[in-house]
């Protein structure tokens, strides 16, 4: 190896990081980690990996790799109503650059320290480029939210605006990255988990997802999960004056229904319980969640605009 | 992919490990993990990743690849002297053949269900080959057993016999495997993490790790977190007759010292204490653990032989 040898990347991810040890008895250094959770909690674990050419392509801003491979745990453990404490990573590169790898570490010590996350373990191999993240947090006992709880008539929520990553990392295979388009391309480089509200999410929701497949079939597995089905009004679906810029309506529905990337929340509310939902946590001048249709018996995705059915134009994404 | 959802690859293993779920609230299918851990324990995570041509060679049975990451991970959760519960598995591969991925399945889940450890998150891409899992246990609380706390005087103790597995992939390599040396290659193919063994040390130990490098690079890790000097006496090596019928005896001690993947414990022991942890623990017809020298004060490992020095044949194995 060149500039640094492979050991001490673990040890400066560490170094960099500066978060309080909460409950960690024994951090990076020895053959495992020790940690305490508190009386009353419950352990949640998120493990996900991001590997070149799979999830990002070639080229891209170190530190944008750094924050995504713990953005994208980091979402996972939102979708569970969880708070996020410890991480463990694992790094393949085929060579290292000190360059490179000083950029990857400004983006995941970043991002974990907005969300106050210690890293406490983790292992570096020659190898192809991915990042693996085992990402444990805590929730009340019996109090996370899971795919399995929506129920007939519960609303369909989605948090922010849909399919801007999606179409961001198609600007950027395309190389036609523009001062117009560059922030649908941040939406792609540094996706923003949802971890604080999550948490207020969870007082209410019936179920709950990250999007990361795309809206489609991310419900899909709420509706497996659940067993019931779901019907989506696609006029509803939060879409950004940026991506309506750049396409048509139905293409920008067919964007934020199938563009995997999202790591916005999904989730079901019992109607009775929306005003209460909403009067608390949305704000009217900056509306961040939006219902988008409702659960349903049976066992079908039902999409409509106003009174017509509406036809998706391709095979939902699969993640493999 | 030609014969099976990748996706479907967790769902397979999660269906082949057939453990009593121990602890586990929400296991496999949701967006992560809920785990709950009982009072008086703390939580211990190691996380380690294996991969093709780093730390295995093309061709490999992939039973023994199965059994292998979760192996190594087991082993690092035995020299903290804790109590494995649960792993989440990463696995890549650039195509899935269902044969070749029923076999890893059979591997990995009969090494899970012997250390009754349950699967409960996990991740399948497609992409070059490696399995990355992140396995977590339960010790009772600070009663776990660092790298840091032998002291000068302490005596250090293997478990098994070293060098056997080193050798068993030099036999891989050089695709010299015959009936007589099989049984090498077995120690290679299929570690046997020391759980049980260490329980009952960690009543006993000052400091423990766990062979993966080789027992020069990991005595240094305990010299280095201990701050203290080690003295080897390389003719109480722990030698197999099987690896001395192999090489000269020079060659074997140099083995034994050098070789990683041995998967054995290291230890180091009060000498006040070494009575009563051999007459509990130490069959005299097959003894399992043997004692290889001494901590001293400083910061060098010394090496000797009857009353000589010795001196190692080449620079130590470094792991990337």
């Amino acid at each position: 190896m060149s500039d640094m040898m492979e050991e001490k990347i673990i040890e400066a991810l560490k170094e960099a990081t500066k978060v309080p040890n909460q409950g960690v008895i024994l951090g990076i250094g020895d053959d495992a980690a020790v940690t305490e959770i508190k009386p009353g909690y419950q352990l949640v674990t998120a493990t996900d990996v991001i590997a070149l050419g799979t999830h990002y392509p070639e080229g891209m801003d170190p530190q944008s790799i750094g924050h995504r491979c713990l953005a994208v745990n980091l979402s996972d453990i939102a979708a569970m109503g969880a708070t996020p404490l410890w991480a463990n990573l694992i790094v393949s590169l085929p060579t290292v650059k000190l360059d490179w790898i000083n950029k990857f570490i400004e983006g995941f010590a970043s991002i974990a320290d907005q969300f106050n996350v210690a890293l406490i373990g983790g292992d570096t191999i020659r190898g192809p480029e991915f990042f693996a993240v085992s990402l444990q947090g805590v929730v009340y006992k019996d109090q996370y939210i899971s795919r399995s709880g929506a129920q007939t008539d519960d609303l369909i929520y989605v948090s922010g605006q849909l399919g801007d990553a999606s179409y961001g990392l198609k600007i950027v295979k395309d190389k036609t990255v523009t001062e117009d388009n560059q922030l649908l391309v941040d939406k792609f480089l540094y996706p923003n988990p949802r971890i604080e509200e999550a948490k207020t999410i969870s007082l209410f929701a019936s179920s709950m997802i990250d999007l990361s497949d795309g809206l489609y079939s991310d419900l899909m597995k709420i509706m497996s999960e659940s067993s019931v089905g779901v019907e989506v009004d696609v006029s509803k679906l939060p879409i950004s004056a940026l991506l309506s810029d750049q396409l048509s309506e139905e293409a920008a529905i067919n964007q934020a229904l199938l563009g995997g990337d999202d790591y916005e929340l999904c989730f079901t509310l019992p109607a009775a319980r929306e005003m209460e939902f909403l009067e608390t946590h949305q704000s009217i001048s900056d509306p961040l969640f939006t219902c988008i249709g409702k659960i349903r018996e049976g066992s079908d995705l039902k999409l409509f605009d106003g009174k017509q059915d509406f036809v998706i134009s391709e095979k939902p994404y699969n993640h493999f």
